[in-house]
């Protein structure tokens, strides 16, 4: 898929130089490009790489002396992350999934899947299954009874879709993914130890013998537009209601959202973030790498909380949150500057202690 | 699958009045219930939403004047999530796999199947499994080798069950669960620094190039019966003897058990809980989401670790923990308290410094 | 798979005495042993063991006396976990895969298959793939267009292998392992929270809606020799350059290795261990599981961190580190014995605080 680098130009909405009817066919890094590469060259530091790579083209910083660095045509990035993304996405191929519907995939006749269908093989497809158009659905997906998806999903391989799940249009799932497994709710006849200790932070009366009893999954998972899901990322199915996440949330790799929960619009959950049943999660919230939000509490729009952040209790709306148990970001950071010296200041304290007694 | 209020309140052990005639077909909250309908109001803070809904029936809260709220019948729920267990049981479909084995399995001559299994497509079973009577086996599940399982086994979507596995009766796999994995055991020609270190608390006295071995796990998995496992879970077979779950215990989302772990009856690991190698852990042990156990320690009977516990030595019987590294709860509860105000404690302490050096 | 002692012991480069031809086939505890298992006794503590059990042979500690243990043959081992690594690949069956390729295996006509391959029903190879000699792929195993493996590649059940991927020889891939999903890398319009709070340690001046832009990974993952990838773990592909794993790392299961991470040669990361973007990791690094790495930074060679460490910055060669955050392991040790006097310490300083101003 080769480009003019006005073409490019155009769709990112940046200036360009130099001979824009030159053709690029990938991104590279500015040493390692090729005749046939747009070098990415967005900061001077990048001036090197470019002098030793072979690149003809390249998306430069602001002001870059673009005929000085040797290259044949130049655009020029407002914002470099942000041209990355119209960049990238211009210059990604995607999976390869043959148009139509493989001989080898398994679809019920019942289910309606919308044109411009691309299917792969050892696809599973239940009944009254309803898929938009441009769906493109890579190798060994199931998507079970009742389902549906919006316009231009794209599935990739191995994605297990639960019965009922409802999503919305431009769907993304890496490979993987589960939506809409039961949640993990069980039941003991009497009063159980865990049930006992949140009460009392820790003191149990007796300790009995206690099986655990399965509360089945009635609802489903409900899930907006624009939402990505992560490799091996898991999203339980609700008890009654449907666990729901809001259009524009990005989930990644291995996150858990437990059954109920309900996340709000255009947060980024990041790798191994868990959170557990019942929880709602505001809009715009960031949790970074491994967060763990307890179940059945309450999380604020805009809050962002710093990675391995363990949350046990409501935060409000915009806090900024760190550590174990989470609080301000800032308080985290006084904290661990005392902790680092903790040990000498019981040392101190044990000294003043001996001089108060004399004293 | 529609019952009578009759027929659910005597399968509840519940009281019930009313038209004990009147079909209900699913559950549902109270203001947004519709005929058909069950409305699910076991606390009197729920009246004002059933007065919304459209609900005829409901299971309601001990005491509550059914006729008043508009209802034509009611279940007494004495305990309302024990209750929840027994109705959503009734009402949950279960996943829709035709009965029979679909003509796209791959099922190993030698294989003995139970009566009244239903198999999906795509599922692969290897020589010599044995699987017991009314399995329900989803799409694309691999059971390798020698493996065995009991009767009413639940298999969802993508499962993997390794050589040799033996399960008890009425197991549950999540979509993606992978049981029998390799273990994750390698060792170097000399003492690896990790040995090393684990004698010194950190301390080396020499680094040296090292590269690992791998030890081949020649064990497997036994689980017991009443076993449920979670989605993308993970349990990875023993070194010479077999990895151990035990029966009636639950494992959710993503959790991890390592090579030769000995877990035992009616435990519940939260989701992403991870447990190393070669430890034990007793019976009713319940680790909530992200507890992480070290390797080669052992966990009391009744063990209960909060949310993000790391556990690094031996915890005895019954005692609740908490915290990184995990201590008692009520402790550690303290300890977080402290914690907050330790910046300003080394405040004073500095201060304190100051006046006594004064006097 | 029967192995005479004589075998065993060559292979091992270990000695052995008695009757050296005698056969075995199994590895076995000493109490469980029969009279075909080489019981593993290479402890003094494990002579009650074998007699209980009916071992014939056995691997023995130095200087253990073996005809008065009851043996006919004995093994003596060095270093009785190398010694496990070499009897446990003896006596590893490995996965039953029958040879060639199976009638219900999509391979794309485009794709090279090495001599000697072993190809399991329901895989997926696409086109321009190349696999080396000797591959074992289990069943539902998908490998995109533009891959290639090395020689004796053993890939197990459901393993998912992106486009354009590059991995070295002898790989092993535990069940349902992702290689090669999209890295998550968003973007928005104008400057995001997160991007203001790295900054400000927790500030913020406005908070403005936003949301997020796909930046998608044009780069692959590019894997050495060597390598073992556990169950469900997730490796994402780069943005521009490949994220890359060196030769002789072993990745346990459910690991996450973000975007444009760099691990290098001979590393060992745990269970559940997170990495995020674009971080680099040494040599001979070891990361307990559940270890976090923040992303851009940099963990140099030979470095060890401990159960659940979260690493926020850059760590210099070597050191042995622990905690949340990552501090010397060392210190940590003192800071946690600190952390539990702490409340107690808060009451003393207060104590001092009436005394002093008293005086």
């Amino acid at each position: 898929m080769a480009h003019t680098i006005r073409d490019i130009a155009a769709a990112l909405g940046a200036e360009a130089m130099g001979n824009l009817d030159l053709t690029v066919s990938r991104a590279a890094e500015p040493q390692m490009a090729g005749p046939q590469d747009l070098a990415l060259a967005m900061d001077p530091k990048y001036a090197d790489g470019l002098a030793k790579g072979r690149a003809r083209a390249a998306m430069v910083w602001q002001g870059a002396d673009w005929q000085a660095l040797g290259l044949e045509a130049a655009i020029f990035a407002p914002r470099s992350r942000v041209a990355m993304a119209g960049l990238s996405q211009m210059l990604d191929p995607g999976p390869q999934i043959a148009s139509g519907i493989h001989p080898m995939a398994v679809i019920d006749p019942g289910a309606e899947i919308g044109e411009g269908a691309a299917i792969g093989p050892f696809v599973v497809i239940g009944a009254g299954v309803r898929i938009g158009s441009g769906a493109r659905i890579a190798s060994h997906v199931s998507i079970a009874e009742g389902a549906s998806l919006g316009a231009d999903a794209m599935i990739l391989q191995g994605v297990r879709i639960g019965p009922g799940v409802t999503i919305g249009d431009r769907f993304i799932a890496q490979p993987g993914a589960v939506i809409g497994g039961d949640g993990f709710s069980f039941v003991t006849p009497e009063k159980s130890g865990v049930e006992e200790i949140r009460g009392t932070l820790g003191q149990r009366d007796e300790i009995r013998q206690q099986s655990w009893t399965r509360i089945h999954s009635l609802g489903s998972v409900t899930i907006g537009d624009d939402v990505e899901i992560g490799a091996n990322a898991t999203v339980d199915r609700g008890t009654i209601r449907d666990t729901r996440v809001g259009s524009g949330t990005k989930i990644d790799n291995l996150v858990q959202l437990g059954h109920n929960v309900q996340v709000g619009r255009d947060c980024l959950l990041c790798g191994q973030v868990g959170v557990a049943g019942s929880t709602r999660i505001g809009d715009r919230v960031v949790l970074a790498g491994q967060v763990g939000v307890s179940d059945n509490i309450f999380i604020g729009d805009d809050v962002i909380a710093g990675g391995g952040t363990k949350i046990f209790s409501n935060v409000p709306a915009s806090r900024v949150i760190l550590g174990n148990p989470a609080v301000k970001m800032e308080t985290q950071m006084e904290i661990n500057k005392a902790l680092r010296r903790l040990p000498r200041l019981a040392a101190t304290v044990a000294e003043l202690q001996k001089l108060v007694s004399k004293l």
